[in-house]
């Protein structure tokens, strides 16, 4: 395979073959990629903004993490925030910083990726900055989003009684990941072995291609429900509903067996002899919406094919129960994950 | 000194430690740190947003840029960048990966410099984003800027014969890291040697603490100038030059006995054998702004304090010419500094 070295080509002929073909997805894109700024148009719409940093060897292991897909991920985690304000993603700017160990190829296809989810989402790059790194590849992506202002959803503004929603099933990229790091052990010990990955396509997707329910926010918007509070399941779902709870002033109860888990992750959980609902409660990176609606929605969305009803916040702020499936209540522990224990 | 663990504090308790204290500066903030995403309302005005990784090793050396003055300046660069679209900036998020090699007291004088930058420039940190990382300090800045839609400036735009304008004295943030290096060097010889840095401490400043030219934006404003293209200056007179040649489609003409530079720069320049003009010409991180503005503005700005004519643009792409103080024309060369040769 051809390699070009990123010196050879220089800071402004790199940015423009990493930036060509950029189409334009968004209205309220006036100026992209290739002046000091980009330009915006609000449309008279609030404006959010979000920025997620991804370290090598900290956030992604790129010995089974493709470049494309780390690009594309790395996109998502911020659409993913952008969504949890109930916003609608536009636009992003991409700092990367890389050592010589990266070839301009490379980088072609960790932008591909990077296009991919723009394209996917109808998100437009407007702009970046890329530069050498004394070892590693690091990341850095901002996402821009316009909601109407009346829209907006925070953490905070939830009230005792209202019920906790989840979108989409839980514990899934954890699992694939899990799948992904056993598979990576084997490769050490035997490099000639084949991968065991079949038959765990959806679990490994969820790790390696996420996805962020912008579909949810436009689907609350059409059946006129406005959560009371919002956050996005990336370090596990106990860990979020504890910022529910600090952000609110409330508590939670939550119920194991409305827990959403998809069967495959449930069965690997069970195949790698681990609880399939601790794999929910702490398993991050899914990127599914945790949010509160008032009870007078309950009927707007009891039957939604993409959400669940899962619990309830209470009046008392220490309370963080889960009721097990034998009715049992235990106390819910966030074991989240810490980047800056990693 | 006291050092705490970053591991030790956790990534939450870090965040509301280094984010304690902050003020709000923008009535277009309405809400900053601590949730998915920050929330602002930009008032009926175009969005501008930018973006800059800074890396250890490339970017900045440790061994002379104390942590405080680290984090100003990846403000500055950014602030700068806003400005160069005629723009106000706003906002701004931060997204920091350090090494264990770094205590909490040390990323907390870094933000020490952001919030000094942020208090001076009346801009809000609306977000981030702290992580470990296997080696060395990493900073991404993004700024958010608001412009009336009919001020935005490009660096397109200009036409022939329209005044090449330039803010400040150029050349001194680049004789100041020459002074730092070589004390530097004296330090690595004899570590007990004190440095000579007495009578260098304007352009010392102008390398450690450079400053955004708000008051440039503020005062074209105010004298009802609207330049025709715009870029700031981070890598050397001549690079952006070409920079605003490329987007205009048109040629320039500078004159080397109008280029500003400070007495104390030019000495400098001197005392190391350096050509003061190659050191206006080629020494970035002035973040001064380099403008063009119609002849008929000509009396508007040939007496501003601030402000240098400094040549023209002419017709054809092509011609790229310095007249020397000696009347000779000269080709301008672009020997800015790439962050992929680094």
């Amino acid at each position: 395979m051809e390699r070009t070295e990123i010196k050879d080509l220089g800071e402004f002929a790199l940015i423009s073959k990493l930036t060509k073909n950029l189409t334009k997805n968004r209205p309220s894109t006036l100026l992209g990629v290739g002046d000091d700024a980009a330009v915006i148009d609000p449309l008279g719409k609030r404006v959010v903004v979000t920025t997620d940093m991804l370290v090598e060897g900290v956030h992604f292991d790129l010995s089974y993490v493709p470049l494309k897909h780390l690009g594309y991920k790395a996109v998502i985690s911020n659409l993913s925030d952008v969504c949890a304000m109930n916003a609608k993603p536009t636009q992003i700017v991409i700092g990367l910083g890389v050592s010589n160990r990266f070839s301009v190829e490379a980088l072609e296809e960790l932008y591909e990726g990077v296009k991919t989810a723009c394209e996917l989402y109808k998100v437009d790059l407007v702009g970046g900055d890329t530069t050498t790194s004394p070892s590693g590849l690091t990341l850095a992506v901002t996402a821009i989003g316009l909601v109407d202002g009346d829209a907006v959803v925070t953490r905070g503004g939830a009230s005792a009684g209202d019920l906790l929603v989840v979108s989409g099933d839980l514990g899934s990229a954890y699992m694939g990941l899990q799948v992904l790091e056993r598979e990576k052990e084997v490769f050490k010990e035997a490099p000639k072995a084949q991968p065991e990955l079949d038959g765990h396509s959806y679990i490994i997707e969820r790790q390696l291609k996420p996805e962020a329910r912008t579909d949810i926010v436009t689907e609350l918007s059409d059946i006129k429900v406005k959560p009371t509070s919002m956050i996005d399941i990336s370090d596990g779902l106990a860990s979020e509903c504890f910022h529910l709870m600090a952000a609110s002033g409330l508590g939670v109860r939550i119920y194991e067996d409305k827990l959403p888990i998809a069967p495959k992750t449930y069965d690997t959980a069970r195949e790698f002899n681990l609880d399939p609902t601790v794999c929910i409660l702490s398993g991050g990176e899914d990127y599914e919406l945790l949010f509160t609606i008032s009870q007078t929605d309950f009927e707007n969305i009891r039957n939604h094919p993409k959400l669940s009803i899962i619990g309830h916040m209470t009046e008392d702020p220490k309370e963080h129960i889960m009721v097990t499936k034998s009715g049992q209540d235990v106390e819910l522990k966030a074991q989240g994950w810490d980047p800056l224990k990693a």
